[in-house]
Formats: structure tokens, C-alpha cells, sequence
């Protein structure tokens, strides 16, 4: 509470939906301000998202990576947290699954889920990676499908198990492919008996021309080297038709396999529906320059749930720094509205884009130098670990680093949670299908 | 494969069944052997039981306390892991849900789960605690609860919230009462703006007349005064009538709470029962001296699933010395029955118990000496630290815990998984029930 604030004028209501990168700077930005803030999240944690495909490949564990979102802010008195489901946006009301929450001032900072192009059926078969139950989901088939194949005689299904595709060569399809590889080509290499880890079989699919198609042409290329070096099926210009349980469909070949990763599409949270305001083709709001949504002077976008094209004629990357940013400036726009004052445009500050390829492989594109290699994969360590909210977190996740670095041996090897192991055909005698 | 074995006769085949402490000392004695071993676990990883009340408890996560058993055992190359379910044992082979195993010998080691005298409905409202998804489903159950609280205005609703149940006053339910009561009075107070956590109120519950039942009684009244100082409400003497969505039914008196926890009994895996041998009350197979169970010579049963009272006339505790004492006479008696030699009787060497109850309070009794309080605390630490295989393990929950002592901060506080906050009845339109 602000101590110039009479009590009789009850302070400005904030709700921020979504606790990621964007809305938990939002929020940050209006702490000890004098508002209000309820910040309310489907999950009771903020989760550092660029890490999570290690979570996927057994390389960090989920508490590695995530933090509980009141232990964030709790030091700051004006924010209240709500673990809740939004269910809809009404009037000046946010209707949750634990009851209604009225504002003054709404950030929606939601993200987005991966889109399947009109095909949802595929997600069964090929799932995405955006949460801590995605990225446990898939360590689940990843390292299930080394366990069926040791546990069969049969090398036709130890080949199709031991076959892996990514879809989508954008930074998680190359992360995720070059993981994989890395997983089977050498921490996995002296854990079976029956098969060779070794043998895995990792294709990364793209329809387009080259891989990390944002990059710059030369980062692509150092990209599609090193992931070469890795022993990973670069395939770009490969359309892919269907995903089923057996295996991916593309123009003239099928892959036999069990195990797909979906890294190919983004589409917006459908929260912004309520608001009947435009959309581009990725559902994302198209906002003012100030943030607004267009048709609600209080309420503000921020994040991968909107198209911003103003600064250079193409939308903004649905990265972290565009999310945080956008957080600072939603916050100070609120408290200038407050003020009765006029709105600043938001303007993004590039600082370059990373991705990393494995063990000491990575591209980076900081703006005044471009490289690939260890160095570029020091650097993304580096930068990294300084956005990861907590000292313990940093060093917990450096010293991890450290550990599978020197030893290629992964801890967080851990399958919990649904998974069965499935009987392969041959043997099935009780009707069951043998896919996961 | 051991040099002296001629290739004319194939090596016995020994199969464990059960990767816990007794099924992985087992296969351990037999490693580098003449023998060819398979060990068949459900899940792929060991899992060090003693510490499970700390992942539920949120203060581990359980890549901290659980690691492959693949990894452990990568150097013995007669040693294959198989991760499947065992369906039944027929003659001499185990049919699992990757097919079917042969064996000359078999050791039995699938441990024991919850029992719930036959109120089997309870399991619903009371989960209990034996592996890794029982902990995190109790983790979610507990901080959900907090959740809910702080999510509504109404204070009954927030006492019945805040109100936590263990049945059952053994050393699992002593750890559980006093790391909920930690939880809430020490690590959670800053984290929430509506409720106080501190105001939470953990109830032990047991129908015997004194906690940890089977210790002295002088450690007993010791643990009883040390769960007082952390403001546990411990009821002796109370016998549970009926558990529900609700809350727990005791004689005279009912306990409105959403949050209960099942430490009160254990029935042994039913494997045994394909075997039609003598089994106890619990359903644990009464094995002769050698381990051997009755009818089956060359069919070994140890750790939880056993009953074994040549020793005292009293069943052994189900304890992980007992379980890994075990597994290394099973493993020698089957290579002296390979060599034709007569087997060795088992014989429990007891070196005492220890209960932890929270942040630097526990009870030991080492025969020679029984202490209660600080020191017994970092005995407890000390022994269980030690027993953790890896040395990474070790020097991780180390430091976890001496972040934890200093700070009283939890870093495993993550809820995911199938948590959904649930509606307030009084708000709840959609005519779902409130219960989790």
C-alpha cells in the first residue's frame, strides 16, 4: 500500500493472468506501487520455459527449473497470487475456477500452446513442449522407447523404436533433436544389454528450406554442421502429410516410428476471444502501439498472445525478452493512466537471439557479432543462468551442468507418472493396441 | 559371463523380481558372478523410501532421492534390467507385460503397498506413501489446500482447509505430521496474503497408545514431546471409523479436513499368492530359515514381502535393513545351491532404528545407546546420507538440506501433474463436487 494514498479512494485493482516471463515483470513492475495486483496462474509456479527441453531429455529436473510463484513475490505486500484456471473475461470481472476477480486494469499474459495446423488428432502421437507436464510426457516416451526396445528380441522393432523425429527445426525442434542424439549417442551408451543406444536414429523434419529459419543464413548453416556432427537426420524441405501411431507421413516416405516430437507451430491463447477484438492467423491480439487491446482502453496484451508489428513491419518473436519487456511497459503505461497521464509506445530493444545444439554446441546472433560453436554455447550458458530467478537456482543448475558435462551422466533420468510399458505386438494376447 | 564357466552348460538363469533395497543387494551379490541375472521392476529408477516424506513434504524433489537402476548397475555386465509388470509366475517362468522370462531361481522382492483393513474406498480421501507419484500426489494434495485457503474469503472454509490428518503414528506418520507442521509454521509464512499458514493444524492420529509403537517407550514419549514443541495435535488412542471427502470420523468426534494422509498399515505385493504358500495376516509369505519359501526350493522371498520369525518368535520390522540383510543371503544361498553346497540360515544383524520428526528433531535407538533431540537428528542425517547410492546424491541432498536448515526455504514446492484447484461450494456453479 502506498503511504499517500487516502483510504477513503480505494486503490486500482490489477489482475495479471499468467505467470511467465511477461506477466511475472508485469507484476514485478507494479510491486509496491499503489495498486492493487492479483496475479492468477493455472500452475503454482513461474517456469524458466528455454530450459525445458532439458527437463524432456533427462538432463535437469522440474525443480531445476521452476519456482513457486509466491515464493517470487513474497516479499511484496500489494500482489496476491491465485492459483486458478480463467474461464472467462466479462464486463470488468475475471471469472476463475476458484470465483470472480473485478479490475480496473487487466494484463493478459496467457502465451500460447503449440497449434497442429488443424490437425489436433496428431497430438496423441506427437506431443508439444510448453510445461513441466509436456516436458515429463516426453522424457516418459523418450526413454520408454529405449526400455521397449531392450526388452524385445525383435530388430525390426529395436530399429523403430530406437527411431526418433522432431518436427520443427525452430530453436526447440534443434535443442530437443541434438538432446536426443546426445542422450543416446553417450549417457545412455553402457545402461542396456540387448540393444546399442548408440544405433538411435534422430531425423529433424522441416518444411522449410533451411533450419532455425529466423536466424540469419550463416547461423543456419553452422547450425545444420554441428547437428551433422551430431550424428542428427537434418531433413529440411520435408513436408509432413500425417502423424499417426506408427510413424510420420511425408511426400513419398514413411518413418516407422513410435516416438515424435511436435516443435513445429504456435497458436495464442484463446482468452483474447472475449474480447472481440482483431486477431492475426496465430490467434495473437493485434494491440495498440501502447499495449491496449484495441476496444478496451484498460486492458493490456503482452507476451506470445500478441502480434506487435509496429517497429518493424513483421510481428515480434514469441521470446522472453519480447515478453519482458512488454511487462515493464503494460506495468508503467497502468500507472501512467493513473497518473492521468499519456501512454508511452512500446518499443523493443533487440539484444539477439541463441540456441543451443547439445554439449558445447550452439549458434548465437547477439547483433554486433554473430558465432557457433563452444563459444556460442559458453555464452548461452552464461546468459542463461543469469535469467534464472534465485541464486540457488543458478548454482543448482551450473553445478548440474558441471556434473553431466564431465561425467555425460544424467540424474534427472526419472520416469514417474503414467507411463506403461507397452507389450510389443507379438506377444499383446489381450487386445490392447501397442501404441503409448 | 564368468571365465570358468565352460560354454557346454548355459549359466543359471536367477531372475529378481523388485528393485527396492532388497531386490537391487540382491542382484548386486549375484553381479560378476557365474549366473545370468535379470531384474524386473516396474518403474526404472530406485528409490531411497526413508526420504519419500520429504519429496510429498516438498522439501526433495525426486530427482534428489531416486536414480536409475540401469545407472547403478552399468559396470555388471551379467545383469539386464527389464521394466515391465509381472503378471504371474508359472513353472519356472515370470510372464511380465513385455513377455515372458525363464528362470532356475527367483528371488522375490516386490515389497508391500498400503493396506486399508478393508476399506479400500478410504484410499480415495487418504492416500498413502510408497513411491514417487504417492508423494507427488500428496505434495499436491497439501499445497493445494493452502491454495484453496487463500483462494477464499470464507474462514470456515479456510479452517477445514487448513486442517491436515495423518492416520497412522509410525515413523512414516511422525516424519509426515512433523514436515506438515514445518511446512506451514515455518517455510510457508511469507508466501500467502489472505490466510496465515502458520494457523494450520496438523492432526497424528493412532489407536495405540503411544506413538511410534514399535520403540521403547521412553523414545516414544521423547518423540510424542518433541511433536508437541512443533505444535503437532497428537491423539493416541484414536481409532479411525470412516474416512470420506469430507473429513475423518473418529469415535465421538468428526474431523472436517479435505487433507489426510494413510500411514497406518501395509499388506505385502500378492505375488506370492501364485505360489500357494503359507502366508500371514499382511499376506507375507512365511519363508523357511533359508530364505526359501515353502514348497519351492530354488524360489527365494525377502524384504517387506516376507514374514520371518525364526529369529524372535516376532516378525522383522519391514524395514531397509532387513530388505538388503536379506537380499545378500538369498543371492549366497543360491551360488552355494549352484555349487551343490548346503545353505546358510538367514540371521537379522540388528544395528537399531530412528525416526526423524522435522528440522533437527528425531529419536534413535542403536542398541547401545537411545537418544532423542538434535543429536539424534544428525545421526539420522549422517546414516540416511550415507546409505544414498552416488555420491552426486549425496553431496546434492546435502546441500539441499543445509540450504533448507539455513533458510527454511523449499526449492521442491511444484505442483504438477493432475492438480486442479477445485471450486469453493459456495461459489461453485457447474455442480461439480468440491472434493480433490
Amino acid at each position: 500500500m502506498h503511504p499517500d494514498q487516502p483510504n477513503a479512494s480505494p486503490l486500482p485493482e490489477v489482475i495479471v493472468i499468467g505467470g511467465g516471463f511477461g506477466g511475472l515483470t508485469a507484476a514485478k513492475a507494479l510491486g509496491n506501487q499503489p495498486v492493487n495486483v492479483t496475479l492468477i496462474d493455472r500452475t503454482n509456479h513461474y517456469l524458466f520455459q528455454p530450459l525445458l527441453y532439458q527437463v524432456a531429455t533427462a538432463g535437469l529436473s522440474p525443480g531445476d527449473i521452476a519456482q513457486p510463484i509466491r515464493h517470487i513475490l513474497r516479499h511484496t505486500q500489494n500482489i496476491r497470487v491465485i492459483m486458478a484456471t480463467v474461464e472467462r473475461i466479462e464486463a470488468k470481472s475475471v471469472f476463475t475456477t476458484v470465483g470472480q476477480f473485478p479490475f480496473d486494469y487487466l494484463i493478459l499474459a496467457a502465451g500460447a500452446r503449440h497449434s497442429y495446423f488443424g490437425h489436433d488428432q496428431w497430438e496423441a502421437y506427437a506431443p508439444g513442449l510448453k510445461n513441466l507436464e509436456d516436458a515429463l510426457e516426453l522424457r516418459r516416451r523418450i526413454l520408454g522407447a529405449f526400455e521397449r526396445a531392450e526388452a524385445t528380441s525383435d530388430p525390426e522393432l529395436q530399429r523403430i523404436e530406437l527411431t526418433f523425429a522432431v518436427i520443427g527445426a525452430g530453436p526447440t525442434g534443434v535443442e530437443m533433436a541434438g538432446a536426443i542424439s546426445e542422450l543416446a549417442k553417450r549417457t545412455l551408451v553402457s545402461d542396456f544389454r540387448v540393444i546399442k543406444s548408440a544405433a538411435a536414429h534422430v531425423i529433424l523434419l522441416d518444411a522449410a528450406t533451411r533450419v532455425l529459419p529466423t536466424f540469419p543464413e550463416d547461423l543456419s548453416r553452422s547450425a545444420e554442421r554441428q547437428l551433422k556432427q551430431m550424428e542428427v537426420d537434418v531433413r529440411v524441405g520435408a513436408k509432413v502429410l500425417e502423424v499417426t501411431a506408427e510413424g510420420v507421413q511425408l511426400e513419398g516416405e514413411f518413418i516407422k516410428t513410435r516416438t515424435v516430437v511436435w516443435a513445429a507451430g504456435n497458436a495464442a491463447n484463446p482468452l483474447g476471444r472475449d474480447l472481440h477484438t482483431p486477431t492475426d492467423q496465430q490467434g495473437r491480439i493485434i494491440v495498440n502501439p501502447d499495449l491496449t487491446v484495441k476496444g478496451h482502453a484498460h486492458i493490456y496484451a503482452i507476451g506470445d498472445m500478441v502480434s506487435f508489428s509496429y517497429q518493424t513491419g513483421k510481428p515480434l518473436a514469441g521470446i522472453a525478452p519480447v515478453a519482458m519487456q512488454m511487462g515493464t511497459c503494460a506495468a508503467q503505461n497502468i500507472l501512467l493512466n493513473i497518473e492521468a497521464k499519456p501512454p508511452s509506445r512500446f518499443k523493443y530493444r533487440d539484444k539477439g537471439y541463441m540456441a543451443t545444439i547439445g554439449r558445447n554446441r550452439a549458434v548465437a546472433d547477439l547483433k554486433i557479432i554473430r558465432f557457433g560453436g563452444f563459444l556460442a554455447w559458453l555464452s548461452w550458458l552464461f546468459i542463461h543462468l543469469l535469467f534464472l530467478v534465485g541464486l540457488r537456482y543458478k548454482v543448482q543448475v551450473f553445478l548440474q551442468w558441471v556434473w553431466a558435462y564431465f561425467t555425460f551422466s544424467r540424474g534427472a533420468r526419472l520416469v514417474y507418472g503414467q507411463f506403461r510399458p507397452v507389450k510389443p505386438p507379438e506377444t499383446d494376447s489381450f487386445g490392447k493396441t501397442d501404441s503409448v
